[in-house]
């Protein structure tokens, strides 16, 4: 090495490195023998081991050897309600209606803030130990999420879900948004954001999107929202303004501010081209729409108009599993059936769709999404000799879309945490968690005497 | 309990006690608290532990406490190419043509039969520690599959796949596949069976065919076909014949013998009858189907007109993944979305399709399939408590179809033989197989210099 050259630049000091691993990013590619360092909270340099600038450890530092892993940025699920883990499989093969008022409504009905604590913590260690370290999330009681979130040492965005039947009550639920807007934004480090949350064009009125859109105005939060996710919720819109879901939103000024819309499985060319002028974020959340008989999204035509398509779960009354390599699987292949050509949707970008576009949908992408400099120290790492259905593996982006599954993750750093170790979360008592989700979820379910 | 009773019916002895686990079985139901005592290669008896006769442990008997853990039969895939692990991910994203002239057939052409034996052994461990005991295989070198199926400690039904181009090479894979049917057919305890395996219609001549169905009817054996995977076949075939797939296969007398028929994706309402008629057995593959834009199987109407469909995952060069869970998940959703209803193909039909419909289809329910006194005991432990997605639970249907994943899977058994026990198998060196495969891999695949 060039002696004044070092001398010119001092070492970078790093308090974690990631050391031998294959790097698959959406961004750079495959880079085999790469190197990670972070200072650990942020990503201070990453590439080619043998590319690698002079740098130290920190006293105390970690160094982790990941030869003949691969490592990946943490995946970000763009849509869910993770409290409703606690209605898992408890709502299953139902079309919506008997779905919602036998099964759903009965039980938030019943649901307290501490419920919605443990369902949501359940949601994070499951994601976490799936790969997934970032969420955007709509339900109630999203303080009890956020301190959920927080405890795991996951990232967030997180909504309380606005409905407004024309009595008024979206204006409480709105006060309550802000409240969780001022109290909770940028919170934990920045681990959690908020949003506001309107919850759908058929559940709220026209007056009340304008509403909100104003509001997320004044205060620079970004709005999540349901948006046409089968013909019936079309209709409606139909109905009542004469109009698509989009354009009532593009009116309202909904998409003007920063917009995450989730599913979007019936959108016309027009809709489409509404959602690219706005730069809406789409949330696409594949096993949802088949689950419930939504349809399958244009995934392939929306990406070509230029709309960033994340990809999410939703939630696991609906979905039961929220786990993104198989949504990442089942984003490829059902654009694949449905367009007819076997090379449609292929894994690289699947893979973006996971990472990097679910962060710019949720307006997040500045720190998260990829592995890069200066972004957040938020990876993972994936060991193929944990699960056979791993080996052989060549393309690495085909190895993680079309044969991985969570038990092949070995560690997980969000803002250079630890939070996963050997598979499992550290950060949560999990005998405590599945007592108090098994106990919360029989008591919330139970038939009245 | 009274004691002439007692002395008039001696107790039974069983070698393998499985007690308090909740039975969840294609017939049976749901059985809280049960008991199943085998012998240990044969069931003697199973049901609600409440319920049970008077028995006894043998000496050396294995007795195992299963409190809180799901107690299932083990699932059978019903079409598979299972040396086809060792080309896994090599070939992702094609279209059919591509896939076979770039990819598939120059490996193909290299592989040696103990190639062979080392994919066909890492795909036999690959199921059996997700839960999959038995399995329906095509393909070549049949003889070393065999050999791996039998040193993992599962079960088969092979067939060496035959084409016939018009060149009278089928002839001699015919050979072939009756040596294999005279050294294997009932092999290993009867854990390996035997079938013809003519490839297709559209890959083999109409005399070929009747050729085969003679043969078959003289042995005894069983035929394993693909049939009416996409469009494109049924074109060649009406194009040559002037008829369907189904159609050519009923006039040649294929499906007069016992046939097992691998897909049927694009089949008429004329064709579902003639497979009802002749009591055809289906294997559906649907992630496969997806992959390769092939389209999605008509199964309800399939099933309401009579037709026996079992569940299979394809080869891992299509497929990737040889797992059951998520096959059983997506032939569910996927109905839903096809039919445009919630409630179609509910979780306990794909249940039924992934164990006793997928035995049926084989012709091998009398052994396989449920858990049933008098057939083998090939039983699967789902600990819920390994994994998150599995909480809370509530129908346990739902909660093997929606929600499991094979690192729930605790421990195996087949023919009375525990070959999975804390969720690894026990039987092969799986660091060597996985030496072995990487190694064979690489040099099948690896670019001329």
């Amino acid at each position: 090495m060039d002696e004044r050259r070092a001398a010119a630049s001092p070492p970078l000091e790093a308090a974690l490195a990631i050391e031998g691993a294959t790097l698959v990013d959406p961004e750079l590619g495959v880079v085999e023998d790469a190197l990670l360092l972070a200072d650990p909270a942020r990503i201070l340099w990453v590439g080619a081991r043998s590319q690698a600038p002079a740098w130290r450890l920190r006293p105390a530092g970690e160094r982790v050897g990941a030869r003949g892993r691969f490592l990946m940025p943490g995946m970000v699920n763009a849509h869910s309600h993770a409290a409703m883990t606690l209605m898992r499989g408890y709502a299953d093969d139902l079309s919506l209606m008997p779905w919602l008022e036998t099964r759903i409504f009965p039980v938030e009905a019943r649901l307290r803030p501490e419920d919605t604590y443990w369902g949501a913590l359940l949601a994070a260690v499951e994601m976490l130990e799936a790969g997934v370290t970032a969420f955007a999330d709509m339900y109630f009681f999203m303080e009890e999420t956020a301190r959920a979130v927080v405890e795991a040492g996951g990232r967030a965005v997180l909504a309380r879900g606005m409905v407004e039947p024309g009595d008024g009550s979206g204006e409480r639920a709105l006060a309550e948004a802000e409240a969780l807007f001022r109290d909770w934004h940028g919170a934990a480090g920045g681990r959690i954001r908020v949003m506001l949350g309107p919850h759908g064009v058929y559940t709220t009125t026209r007056a009340f999107l304008g509403r909100v859109a104003e509001r997320a105005a004044a205060l620079g939060a970004r709005v999540h929202i349901h948006l046409s996710e089968n013909d019936d919720e079309n209709r409606r819109s139909q109905a009542t303004y004469g109009k698509s879901p989009a354009e009532v939103c593009a009116e309202t000024g909904l998409f003007q501010v920063g917009c995450l819309a989730a599913h979007c499985v019936k959108v016309s060319p027009r809709d489409i081209e509404l959602l690219a002028e706005h730069r809406v974020g789409v949330a696409h959340n594949p096993v949802s729409n088949l689950k419930l008989a939504s349809g399958i999204a244009p995934v392939v035509e929306m990406r070509r108009a230029g709309v960033t398509v994340g990809l999410g779960t939703d939630g696991a009354a609906s979905t039961n599993r929220l786990e993104m390599f198989e949504e990442m699987r089942l984003a490829s292949v059902l654009q694949k059936v449905r367009l007819d050509d076997a090379s449609a949707l292929p894994a690289r970008e699947a893979f973006a769709m996971a990472t990097l576009e679910s962060a710019r949908a949720l307006g997040w992408a500045d720190e998260i999404g990829s592995l890069e400099a200066g972004k957040a120290c938020d990876a993972v790492l994936v060991d193929p000799a944990r699960s056979p259905a791993l080996w052989p593996h060549f393309d690495p982006f085909s190895a993680l879309v079309y044969s991985a599954e969570p038990a092949a993750v070995e560690a997980v750093w969000v803002a250079g945490r630890k939070v996963v170790e050997d598979g499992r979360v550290r950060t949560v008592d999990v005998e405590r968690l599945r007592h108090e989700v098994t106990r919360r979820a029989a008591f919330l379910t139970r038939e009245e005497g």
